[in-house]
C-alpha cells in the first residue's frame, strides 16, 4: 500500500502524529507490535503540559480530558517532614498542568482514529523492517495475518519507544547514544483509594523518595524508591502501605486510605537520549530517542513537543513545499529534549537518596529544597519547568 | 591578662569579629599561629558580597577598598565556546559584588587593629589550647616568646580555620562533620598583567574548568582545573597559559596577556561542614566551622555572614544582656552556610569536568547552562546566590 507518512507505534506519539496528520489532510498508517489492549494496559504518568493538552484540543480528543482530568495549581513538596507549596500560576503567569492518565490520552486518539478509520495495524510482532530512508523512497515491511505486508512512504516516523526498531534500523556510526542509568527503581501501586492529597506530593526523606500521584478523585498512584534489587514480589501490599506511610508527613499519614493494589511494578530510571534525531526520511520522536527518569513527569510531554514539531515540519513539507521544518526538526527538538532531561535529572538528584553518597548529600539536598521554596527565582524555576518551557 | 573575648586567628573572620567588637566596646585578644607577614601571603578568594562590603564600612576600614576595589555587575559564563553574560542590577534589583583581594582585606583589618593597639599575639605556633568552654570561665593558654600566657575570658571565638585547635578541641561526640571532596583542584596563578576582560569569565569547557578573575586592573588571577595528581611543579608559566588559551573562547584568546606568575599553586577542593558551631562558650566561625569549593567565592563571605551573626550575638549579650542571639547563633549561622554550601558545589558541578563521568555529563551541563542563561527565574537564582542570600 502507499501512503504519505508510515508511523511505527501506536502509542501516544504515533496516535497524536497519526491524529494531527489527518487533520491536515496528509495519509497516514501506524503498524504496532502489541494489540491495542496490551497498549492501554501499560500504566504510565498522568501529568500533561498545557502543550499536551493544547495538542490533544488540536487533535480534536481533549473532551473527555477536559471533563475527567484535573487541573492541578502546584505540587507539595515534601523535606524535613514538613510540606511546602509550589504554586505554579503565581510563579509562572498563570499556568497550571492537567492531571490524566497516558491510558487515557492513548484510548481517546484510539478511539478517534478508529472512528476516522485511519489504517492500524495492531500485533505485527517483531516484524516490522525500516527500508531505504537514506533515499528518496522509503518502505515499511511487516508480516500481519500470515501475508507480507509493504507500506510505500514518503517519510518514517519511529515512534515506537526506547526497544522499537525504528532507532535500531539506524547504521551504528550514524548515531550518538547519551546515557545514565539510576541506582534505585520506583516500586508503583495503583488502587481505587481517593488520593491523600489534591495535589501530588513529591518526599525527600532519609528512607528515600516517595511521591503522592493520583489518576482521578477515586484512584490514587503512589510510588517509593526501592532499590534496583528489589523484585515487586517481594513487596506485598501492606509492605508497600507501611513503607509509604515511614515517608509522610503527620498530616498525610493520618489522611492516607489504603487498599488493594489494582496494579504494582518496578519501574527502573533512566536518562537516555539519541543524536540526532532524523535519519535522511526517518524521524524519531519521544521514547525512541530519549528516556527522562520519571520525576517532573516529562516523558509523554517531550514526545508530545517532538510530534508538534514534526506535524508542523510535515505540514510544512506538504502544503507550503518548504523542507525548513523538517530540517530544522531534530536541532528544536534536541534543544527542548535535554532541557526536560536536565530537569529530570536535577529533580531526581534532588529527591532521592543515592547509595554510597555521604550524610552530606542529604544535607544538600535539604539546603537545596530549602532555598528553593523561600526563593522566589527558584521556585519560580522549578514551576516554569514542571508547567513546561515554551515550544 | 583578662578580656571579655578571646579569638583563635587573625585571618578575615577573627580580626573582623575583633573590630566589630572593639566598636562595641567590648574587649577582644587575638592569638594567631603564624607571623602576620605570613597570614597576609596567603592568596585567597577575591569577590565580597554586600554584607561583607557592608561590615568592612562598620568597622571604618572600607577606605581603602571603595578606592580600590572593583564594583562588579555581572559575570560571564563561558560555554560551547560561547559567552553568556549574567547581569546582577538586572536580576537582583541592582545589587553588586566588590573584587577586592582577601589579603587586602586582611592588612586592612590589621592596620586598624594595630592603629587602635588591640593586643594581638602573633607567632604562638601550636601551642595554643582551649580550656573550660563548658563551663562559665573558659581561658586560652598559649607560649609567646618562650613564657607561659593565659587569657581568661567569657568566651573563645574558634576564627582559626580548618586546621585549627579550635575545632579540634571540642570532644568528638559533641560534633557532626559533614564532607565532600572532589575529584580535581584549581591550579591557580597570579600574575602582574591586565585582565583578559573587566569582568569574571567562569568556562565549561570539555577540556575541564576555567576562571578568569583578577585582583586590579594591572594583576590577574587565573585558574585551570587539574587532576588531583598534578604537581605545582610539572605546570611552567607556558604550559598554564597555553592550557588556559584552550579554554576561552577566540576573543578572549586574542586578547589575553601573558606574562610571569608571581605565585602558582594547587588547591584541593572540599565541601565540609561542622554542627552546631556552638560548643558551651566557644563559638566557631569562618574555615573552623565550614569550607566551600571556591566556585562562587563564597569562602571569606560565609566567614563575613558568620562573625556578623556572632558579633550582633555578643553585643547583645553585654549590652541587653540576652542571650538569644547568642542561642541562636549555630542555626542561624548553619541556615546561611548550608544554602552558600549548596550554591558552592552546584556552581561546582555545573562548570567542572568529572572524571569516570560519561559523555552525558557534558551535555546536561551544556543542557543547564543553556536553560539558565535564557531563564529569567535560573538566571536570577544564580545572580542572587552570587551576590549573597540576605542575611
Amino acid at each position: 500500500m502507499r501512503t504519505q507518512v508510515a508511523i511505527v507505534g501506536a502509542g501516544p506519539s504515533g496516535l497524536l502524529l497519526g491524529q494531527l496528520l489527518h487533520k491536515a489532510g496528509i495519509s497516514n498508517v501506524i503498524v504496532e507490535r502489541q494489540s491495542a489492549d496490551y497498549v492501554l494496559g501499560r500504566i504510565r504518568a498522568g501529568v500533561l503540559e498545557q502543550i499536551a493538552v493544547d495538542l490533544m484540543d488540536e487533535c480534536g480528543v481533549g473532551e473527555r480530558m477536559h471533563t475527567e482530568g484535573l487541573v492541578h495549581a502546584g505540587i507539595e513538596l515534601l523535606f524535613k517532614g514538613a510540606r511546602h507549596r509550589v504554586d505554579f500560576p503565581g510563579l509562572t503567569g498563570g499556568k497550571t498542568v492537567m492531571v490524566y492518565g497516558q491510558t487515557e490520552v492513548t484510548r481517546d486518539l484510539m478511539h478517534a482514529r478508529a472512528a476516522a478509520a485511519l489504517p492500524t495495524y495492531y500485533e505485527v510482532g517483531d516484524t516490522v523492517r525500516l527500508h531505504g530512508f537514506d533515499g528518496t523512497s522509503p518502505r515499511v515491511t511487516f508480516r500481519k495475518d500470515g501475508r507480507e505486508e509493504e507500506i510505500v512512504c514518503d517519510f518514517i516516523a519511529g515512534c515506537d519507544g526506547y526497544h522499537g526498531v525504528s532507532r535500531a534500523s539506524v547504521p551504528r556510526d550514524a548515531i550518538r547514544e547519551y546515557e545514565k542509568v539510576y541506582p534505585f527503581g520506583w516500586l508503583g501501586l495503583l488502587a481505587d483509594v481517593p488520593p491523600v492529597f489534591h495535589e501530588l506530593i513529591y518526599a525527600n526523606t532519609d528512607r528515600g523518595f516517595a511521591l503522592c500521584s493520583m489518576r482521578s478523585p477515586t484512584r490514587s498512584r503512589y510510588y517509593v524508591q526501592v532499590p534496583l534489587t528489589d523484585k515487586v514480589e517481594e513487596w506485598s501490599d501492606d509492605a508497600f502501605w507501611q513503607e509509604l506511610r515511614l515517608r509522610l508527613d503527620p498530616e498525610a499519614r493520618e489522611r492516607l486510605v489504603t487498599g488493594a493494589s489494582i496494579e504494582k511494578s518496578i519501574a527502573p530510571l533512566r536518562s537516555f537520549v539519541a543524536e540526532p534525531m532524523r535519519f535522511g526520511r526517518l524521524f524519531l520522536a519521544g521514547d525512541a530517542a530519549h528516556i527522562v527518569p520519571p520525576t517532573g513527569a516529562k516523558g509523554l510531554n517531550l514526545a508530545a513537543s517532538d510530534v508538534k514539531y514534526l506535524s508542523d515540519g510535515l505540514v510544512e513539507h506538504y502544503k507550503e513545499r518548504s523542507s525548513a521544518g523538517l530540517d530544522h526538526y531534530s536541532d528544536r527538538a534536541l534543544r527542548r529534549v535535554w532541557k526536560a532531561e536536565r530537569f529530570s535529572w536535577w529533580f531526581t538528584s534532588l529527591m532521592h537518596k543515592f547509595p554510597g553518597e555521604g550524610p552530606i548529600a542529604q544535607k544538600l539536598q535539604e539546603a537545596e529544597l530549602d532555598y528553593l521554596v523561600h526563593s522566589q527565582a527558584a521556585s519560580a524555576s522549578l514551576a516554569e519547568n514542571y508547567v513546561g518551557l515554551p515550544l
